[in-house]
């Protein structure tokens, strides 16, 4: 679970491949600069939350090639070179991390981590962080979408059973809980990160009875206060809630309490009503309604506007899996080269315009309106440029670039921190009550506007004059390079 | 990677609730029998192809609880007994696992695996199964679609950075490889279980040059026969295409040869066919045209009635993922209880009739036909009921039972083998390479109509008349009961 020595494999070949070619071609320690970003948000919402840091940290600090994993390269048909391997024993990450901090809403095209360093280093780590922060930013970012329909219900992630592997389902459990879940069934993301962990029990507890009844009994006399209980085992309003209310009768009798009944199958709006009616009219007032069943952000609102009477959600297989769109598609562009000292900005084009990059070593400010406090949107920068205050500044779209705006009397908030330099952690790493609580905060600084789930407003991440006028030449020389050679 | 003793907590709350409930019942030892399934196949495919059981024996072979999980469990709200976590101090399973082998292709609600053993441990390990079964059997059944589309092609899986986290990655490679893809990209995967590892070079490879052609004479250089050229960091057809022709013939000068080209955007149909040509006018007939770019079966097969000329096929996203479904949606279900000595069949009744389960201790016979080798349709029946292979047999379908066939001249095959018996490994486990060929043998006994992409026909999964009837009895009994408790 740990990220261990073994971690060096976690990586695609071609990333060993291109380390012992740049070897070879006595390039190796060349400094280049990449950035890892996302294109598009995910389920059409309006933001996404970044998280996967800690992960990504650990990760590089512990960064080492075992005799294990020598022996198996040594054995490939590429037949590196044993120098290289040789190298490869004493690897260790040496270069510099500048970084979002993880909760943040972000942005498409925005750099979210800034990572330089010797090309070899950074050809390694790319598939290992394009893994644990695309997974982590597309599962907080689903969770957000369920804490905006949901603001003030309990949100319980439920989804291991179904999670891609194991460690999808501890990470899938952080992240839930970072953007605003309270709990998980998880108990090795308990364990590890201290999440309140949540459950009760299956439909197999009451069938491994001679009657429901009998089986609820037993139960409570287990958890007193702390029994939900399952009530769809054979049928919910005949059988498991009348045997429900029973139960919280007898409890109640000998001073307890029935925390709750769950739903987890059937018209969860209708028979929630009814349960609750019927509890009520038992005096049960403050037994809870759970709900689990395929739930996602879609249903939980439908289920609210049909006025269903749900206290907690149990959500599964839609949240740990991102069902509607189980990959972010981040990625991790090279966008400079050191020569002589120099960054000097480097372009990769494409057919599909939104797929050229950003070259250059850049930061992120986002500007916040020192009257409202919400923000107003996010400027790139190359790196070492500031944001003077004092002035008006003028945003523009990098695409559409008639359509500006000025703002005036506002901050400018530096977003990409330092987190590693010479591969050595320079920042304290908060904790994730911390994080979750900086989340929490860093939604109200934006408008609803940006926030809702359907047909979101576009958040403006902009260039900065200079920085869109490099793009454009890059650009420019390139097709002329093409143009020339083609014209030979 | 491996399970080790921490993985006891790789569990849902609900178990170890469960558990203690028993405890606290003293039912716990009683003994109980599940099956682990699937209601529904995914991707609209006809059949699915069971995998996961191998990390599945690794888990339940080392499965512990250590002190840490043992303190982190004291510190509960649940307060659980200090002689209960004694109990789990002890913990080992040992139980009784039936399967099918991994690799053979499986159908909707046949038990795919059979569970017997003390309540205790089958509640515990209930999670754990679900979770690696589940994705390992997506996994391969959605690349055994692809495979189906491209049975001639290398494929090649390359999802590792879009995977759901590190363990994805690993075990998708594998479930990938054993429904016939070629390689992975994933070194994890490749030391771990032999699979063969492809990879070339990314974009960041092209850009760090100061040319185009530069960059591909260093990698050449690198791998004078390995090399596959990415040919679309600027322009395909004009820029990549020609450097790598360039560098193609240079190889060949030098009694080398250039291995392929990647295309990596763009339109794959237009851009092979071109690439193809422009190859062959050079003479480099047999350099190879890999394609990359969100891929799946759709796609491949789209390409292929435009003629595309591609040679290999790199996967990503869309199989590491199960994109367009990336949860199975298995299910773990209690079917038996021993009650003095015999075991009596459970049932659990839903709204859904298709969610009521199949009571009794069962196994799978698969009815092959002698003549044509092929699979007729598989029958569940009580376990040590057998099959008379001299009598004609008559397969009926479970709902609609006018659906029926008479079967003369055929094979049944017991698909559930024994692989632990109490706590203990009985069987052979094959190798990757072993499951890989049966698989490959096992899809030559199914008739087309059930392995073609689209509207698949249905494969008959029926019950023997014994079971249909106990199935019935118990739901009639259970409604009876719900009857007279709202009569009275």
């Amino acid at each position: 679970m740990q990220p261990s020595t073994g971690w060096a494999l976690h990586t695609d070949k071609y990333q060993i491949t291109m380390m012992y070619a740049h070897w070879k071609n006595g390039s190796h320690r060349e400094r280049k600069t990449f950035d890892l970003y996302f294109r598009k948000l995910p389920f059409g919402n309006g933001f996404a939350v970044f998280a996967g840091l800690e992960r990504a940290i650990q990760y590089l600090t512990s960064l080492r090639f075992t005799e294990e994993d020598i022996r198996y390269l040594a054995e490939q048909e590429e037949r590196y070179d044993p120098r290289f391997l040789d190298l490869l024993r004493e690897f260790r990450f040496t270069g510099d991390v500048y970084a979002m901090r993880e909760g943040r809403l972000v942005f498409p095209n925005e750099p979210l981590l800034r990572i330089e360093g010797d090309v070899m280093e950074l050809q390694l780590v790319e598939t290992a962080l394009l893994n644990f922060i695309g997974y982590q930013t597309l599962i907080a970012t689903k969770a957000a979408r369920i804490k905006t329909i949901a603001p003030d219900d309990t949100l319980m992630e439920f989804g291991t059973r179904r999670a891609q592997e194991a460690e999808a389902a501890v990470w899938g459990a952080r992240a839930a809980y970072l953007a605003g879940f309270h709990a998980t069934s998880n108990l090795r993301a308990g364990e590890r990160f201290g999440i309140p962990t949540k459950g009760t029990h299956s439909h197999a507890w009451v069938q491994d009875f001679d009657s429901e009844l009998e089986s609820f009994r037993a139960f409570a006399d287990a958890f007193p206060d702390q029994s939900v209980l399952l009530v769809d085992t054979y049928d919910t309003l005949k059988s498991g809630v009348p045997h429900a209310i029973q139960v919280g009768l007898e409890l109640r009798d000998k001073g307890h309490k029935l925390a709750g009944i769950r739903l987890d199958s059937g018209d969860l709006a209708y028979l929630s009503k009814e349960a609750r009616n019927m509890l009520d009219d038992a005096g049960l007032t403050d037994t809870a309604i759970v709900a689990s069943s395929d739930l996602d952000e879609n249903t939980i609102l439908n289920l609210k506007s049909q006025g269903a009477r749900i206290d907690a959600w149990g959500v599964g297989t839609k949240l740990i899996t991102a069902y509607d769109q189980p990959a972010l598609g981040a990625v991790y562009k090279l966008v400079a080269r050191e020569q002589n000292g120099e960054w000097i900005p480097s372009i990769k084009i494409s057919s599909n315009p939104e797929k050229v990059t950003t070259p250059g070593v850049k930061t992120v400010y986002r500007i916040i309106d020192r009257d409202s406090e919400k923000a107003r949107g996010d400027l790139i920068v190359k790196e070492g440029q500031t944001v003077d205050e004092d002035q008006p500044l003028t945003l523009f779209h990098p695409v559409h670039t008639y359509r500006k705006k000025k703002v005036r009397h506002f901050r400018a908030v530096n977003l990409l921190e330092p987190v590693l330099q010479k591969g050595k952690v320079v920042s304290d790493i908060p904790d994730l009550e911390q994080l979750r609580a900086l989340h929490a905060e860093e939604r109200s600084h934006f408008w609803e506007e940006y926030l809702r789930l359907l047909n979101p407003e576009e958040y403006p991440v902009d260039l900065s004059p200079e920085l869109w006028e490099t793009k454009q030449q890059l650009v420019r020389k390139i097709y002329q390079t093409i143009r020339e050679e083609n014209g030979k």
